[in-house]
């Protein structure tokens, strides 16, 4: 396992290079002090890693994806900050966010122009099927923005379903995932169909297991591991995938009402306490929401995972199978 | 003249197709209502019109150019929707902003993914230098954040040079008119380094006469042919050219209070009042701040027709000519 590893942080530092390389000037230095100081508050890199990965998998030069991977990551920052203005989020990657420590207009205009680099990024991959990389870069953006008007959309209403839930997760999350994927595959120049679907299946359904996890582990996770404060999801009344299938599941008055206090508090007081936190976690026991949930991410990794079986190179197929395994075994 | 206010019209109308045929979903609603709203919102077009007009005046066929001119309608089309947010403007062509009809979150979202519509529309042109028109597309957009980002910190400051403003002005509004006179030369097929350069010098200069020409108007401006209100830039605080220059050449004491009253008035009371517009414009009567400005624009709009003289074709030069003379003498 441990050459997976190397690898991935390897890779990691050349991608990191590269964007620190994207920014080339620092006037005006409103502009470019942010964007250097969003673009160089670290992150995993999962995205560029798929990216980088799935073309070695296929017998491709990672190096050749370099570009591309880089600005995938550059495009995800992108939607960091400005789903970081519109959620009203004071930190990120245990920072301030853009917004907070300069302005709304300042992250909104850094978010813009981080597209913008996004793009000079991409551009400066060499590849016959150029075109085919950016329309399926450009779809992802597409998807991205999609599922957070979706998210959006849901904050104002009480009646979501488990299955909009899970198309806003798909577009919102695993859709850049399934384009990071993609790319890969191109640059990798295995532009066969078959192919293509298998790998974007495989990332597609990892994304979708992955964004469950998250809400799964805002509840039974560790906060050493996981990084993130237990509860914070129900503090901040998200309407996550075992909030929604609990509302589907509860029957009792009392269950409800406390289920429905997460979606109904004034977000300025939280007055959510730990022992509230402790309640609804009884809840989502007493009804099975947290087994459920467990079943979702199993059936997603399991179909994320069986779509790997195409490839040929047994290495590239362990690759990729690391990868899968390392994302979501993460945070327990 | 009539034929080109002819080709004018035909042109516009084909770009406002392709706008309207490049969305072709609805869901989700939140997102691709006010989406629609806004591409349906008129304007004159000229940017994409100076792409298809400068490609047809290197006798390219303008038909190649129709996406990429539409690409280019759209992108503005998401720099004005995040700048009303920034500028908190109430109206635009007419009607209700788009965050002021929906909300900031959703006008947010509708500039990302008007920025991701432009590139998939762009996408669309089939090209061999398909990767020069992309790059030279993204540095417009850089540009134009760039000018964005140094006009917000021009509101912080009351030193600002009149350099410092057309610097301001060449990348907010001109770069992307040099972008898209450049991309028109591409898609002609005139891909000589003497060409592009005189056409791109001809958008530049032009775009910035176009914009202190802006300023201009809103103080000696016909309220009808204009379009908007007199002195609208004063109650609005805004720092033009006029302003700036007057700050710069005003001696007496009453003169430069009433000056900085325009800046550092309180954006809310708006107490300004048609007398005191009249005093303002007095004051730039007086330091011939009016007519400083007229020959600025003379040298910018001299220095645009003179880049002209290289173009071969005489039905090409004057159908450029004409676009610049309908510019800018669109508003008296």
């Amino acid at each position: 396992m441990d050459k997976f590893i190397n690898k991935y942080n390897t890779y990691k530092r050349e991608v990191e290079n590269i964007i620190r390389l994207s920014i080339d000037k620092d006037f005006p230095t409103c502009l470019y002090q942010p964007i250097k100081y969003i673009l160089d508050s670290g992150g995993k890199k999962l995205r560029p890693i798929l990216t980088l990965f799935v073309c070695e998998a296929l017998e491709g030069n990672y190096k050749n994806a370099l570009f591309a991977a880089s600005a995938i990551e550059i495009l995800h920052t992108f939607t960091l900050v400005h789903d970081d203005i519109m959620d009203n989020a004071d930190t990120r990657r245990g920072r301030e966010t853009v917004h907070k420590k300069w302005d709304r207009d300042t992250a909104i205009l850094v978010g813009d122009q981080l597209l913008a680099i996004a793009y000079k990024t991409l551009l400066k991959t060499q590849h016959k099927y150029l075109q085919d990389i950016l329309n399926c870069f450009t779809n992802g953006i597409i998807e991205v923005c999609e599922g957070q008007a979706l998210d959006k959309d849901f904050e104002a209403r009480n009646n979501i379903t488990t299955e909009e839930y899970l198309l806003m997760i798909e577009k919102k999350t695993a859709k850049l995932l399934e384009a990071s994927a993609e790319i890969g595959v191109i640059i990798a120049n295995v532009n066969t169909k078959k192919y293509k679907d298998s790998i974007k299946n495989f990332a597609l359904n990892l994304g979708i297991a992955f964004q469950l996890q998250d809400d799964l582990l805002d509840i039974i996770g560790d906060e050493k591991k996981f990084g993130k404060t237990i509860g914070g999801d129900i503090k901040q009344g998200k309407k996550t995938f075992l909030l929604i299938k609990a509302l589907e599941l509860a029957t009792q008055k009392q269950d409800r009402e406390k289920l429905l206090y997460i979606i109904n508090q004034d977000k300025k007081r939280k007055l959510i306490t730990d022992k509230f936190i402790s309640e609804i976690k009884e809840i989502y026991i007493k009804y099975k929401v947290i087994n459920i949930t467990e079943s979702l991410i199993k059936y997603y990794i399991t179909s994320a995972n069986s779509s790997l079986m195409s490839i040929k190179s047994k290495q590239g197929h362990n690759l990729l199978k690391w990868f899968s395994n390392m994302l979501l075994e993460r945070k327990y």
